[in-house]
């Protein structure tokens, strides 16, 4: 009978070409984000159930792969009646709220001003489709303890840098604040109260379109003049850019001014600029919050902004804080699409026969090694043309057969 | 009420310090296994149960940590009586497993001898004590499809360079086959059959004594005169040495003698040496056995073997395999106790005042990234002279406050 060798649902292996790359991606990313100031932590990636729950962490919380319970702790001889009874431990979702316990449990021994980089896997149980993974990467950097806006511009800086590595030109970074959104909301005549779930419809414009935000507000019970409002002054700010928002904000507007004018001036890789209709999922997000395309209406390959009460509400300690995470699976699948190369060493294969003397063979192998980045070293087959095909196939530069005067023959000459 | 800010039992967060040496381990690995011609894959951290539990993972399958079933294959008003009607995946034990179940998987798109790297988190729900974590990093080498011991030689040279590249000294690998340990244990009048149990026994020989294996083999019920015979054969390969066991296994004899006269002749950093007392706990091994040492009677930081017949038992697909794991907690134990320091580059804290022009501070921070390794931009405190002395500890070597000519501060000179 034949087993079952695939990962399971959802879950992926990777094979050596793909490997290579993420390798390669994960290692630029993080070699970036430490020139830039910041410095690596690792957090647990199984995670106690209770914080995970208590976590704001929205619909993530539904889809936690939770851990049973181990020993006497687990009764199978009772009806469970509920999840609690099986389960006290699960996998990370995300990296922030790990981040948020590491540094109220670390504080004393950590920067006044934390600027932390995390990269690990987090594990969500998605209906699994193309696109959707259950398990797969994120990179995160975060700065905790500095309420000013350099954070925000060092934030974009490093991370539109990070991602020019990958020599993707027509980078747009998109910048908005909460306080915006809320301000000229409020104006259309909506309470404080309606404006997260204002906004959650607000978020789809560029996806439905006007008229889809109309019916779907419509549809939500909301005032047919409000929403008019709503619109005429999204429009007007769509016309005047960021100038039409100072009424409505101006501590948004000025901030959002400041991040926007520095972080264009301080590098020549991206276009920064304004989108009054960016929303940004997630509710805890109080002032600044910003994503990078690829290419203008293009994909989103990261997102972030500044959360100033959730470090205090997930940990007890309170501290300003403001992330940017890179949406690496997203990268990937661009650097797969744009057919990325590499940057890689020469690989040579040097075959030996079973009458040579090995210790020769593998002095010779590791004497190659200045020259070559990689050699492989081979027992030479019969079918020797056939071995070179595969050899070359595989990627090798140059190949070459142990004897006294060794010939390299290069693949490309 | 303070919050649960710990990782849960068993588990562990890293702060910087000790991230950036555990990172630095990871390169160094990574980079020398792939030096020397392998290549990495990467697999899931979640397995299907009956895979791992079918695995003849010995007590690593009563170690599992497993995973609740979600929606409604979870029924939570029955009584369960088995685990598996409450699960069916779980987080995998170690690396090998997974490589098999990834060799079956894709065996048509990989190379005839492939030479995989496989570097990653495994979970065992050990009882927590000290050295001992739930949570834990591996480091493998594995050769799949080469009969031949060039494999076995490779393995340990590249291991060998692997860990001296952290400047440890006195590296000792010892190699013993397990036909050998066969045929001295049946020469002393054991069955075959009774193999596996007397092997266990004698892989205490170092720690127990003598005296401790003979107690433990009477325990055990084994017959007086056979153990007898084979403490005095025990004895007599310990002073003979390697050629004293060429009778008891002509091919074991002939094997290990190549692997140590090549492997001792191709380096320059380890001493490698027979040891007909290694034993190594797991079943599946089927000739060369091995085991790196800091020190000789030190610390085991590696260990590994021939398994030729596990490929095709876990996977359906018949493949000799040979593999080296490098023991990375121990490892990064050994290096935080000889204060082993992670080469880096230098850092430099430019220190801002809020009436500076942002744009010009970052403008020279990114200058100021082509003479220092990292740059990190901090707003200037009114207790400068404080915020310099915490900037000093955490390891920054140099500082500058922002100025039309800025003067370098280094805390070095």
């Amino acid at each position: 009978m034949s087993k079952n060798n695939l990962p399971p649902s959802g879950m992926r292996d990777f094979l050596p070409e793909e490997k290579k790359l993420r390798q390669y991606v994960m290692d630029v990313i993080r070699s970036e984000y430490a020139i830039n100031g910041f410095t690596e932590i690792e957090t647990s990636e199984i995670e106690n159930l209770a914080n995970l729950v208590n976590s704001d962490g929205g619909d993530n919380t539904k889809m936690l792969f939770k851990i049973l319970k181990r020993g006497e702790k687990l009764k199978l001889n009772e009806v469970p009646e509920t999840e609690d009874a099986l389960t006290d431990l699960a996998l990370r979702f995300d990296l922030t709220l790990p981040l948020s316990r590491f540094y109220a449990n670390n504080r004393n021994e950590l920067p006044t001003v934390f600027k932390a980089i995390q990269m690990g896997n987090v594990f969500r149980a998605e209906r699994p489709q193309k696109g959707r993974y259950r398990s797969f990467v994120q990179c995160d950097i975060d700065v905790i303890g500095d309420p000013t806006n350099l954070t925000e511009i060092e934030l974009i800086n490093t991370v539109v840098r990070t991602v020019s590595r990958f020599r993707l030109t027509n980078l747009v970074v998109k910048v908005n604040d909460r306080r915006i959104l809320k301000g000229y909301v409020m104006a259309a005549g909506f309470s404080e109260d309606q404006f997260t779930d204002i906004a959650i419809t607000l978020d789809k414009l560029d996806k439905i379109g006007k008229d889809g935000v109309i019916n779907e507000l419509l549809n939500k019970q909301y005032e047919q003049a409000k929403i008019d409002a709503l619109l005429q002054i999204s429009d007007s700010i769509a016309n005047g850019g960021l100038e039409a928002v100072k009424d409505y904000s101006p501590d948004g507007y000025a901030n959002v001014k400041t991040v926007i004018d520095v972080a264009t001036a301080v590098q020549d890789f991206a276009t920064v600029k304004f989108d009054h209709s960016l929303v940004r999922g997630m509710g805890y997000y109080t002032s600044s919050i910003f994503e990078i395309y690829y290419g203008d209406g293009g994909l989103a390959i990261g997102g972030g902004g500044r959360y100033d009460e959730m470090v205090g509400k997930l940990s007890g300690v309170d501290a300003p804080a403001c992330g940017f995470s890179i949406g690496y699976e997203r990268l990937i699948d661009i650097l797969l699409e744009t057919d990325f190369e590499v940057p890689g060493g020469t690989r040579l294969a040097l075959f030996y026969q079973e009458s040579d003397d090995l210790t020769e063979v593998i002095k010779l192998s590791i004497a190659l090694r200045e020259t070559y980045s990689i050699v492989s070293v081979f027992l030479k087959k019969k079918k020797f043309g056939k071995q070179v095909d595969r050899i070359k196939n595989e990627g090798f530069d140059a190949f070459a057969i142990f004897a006294p005067d060794i010939e390299i023959k290069d693949f490309n000459d």
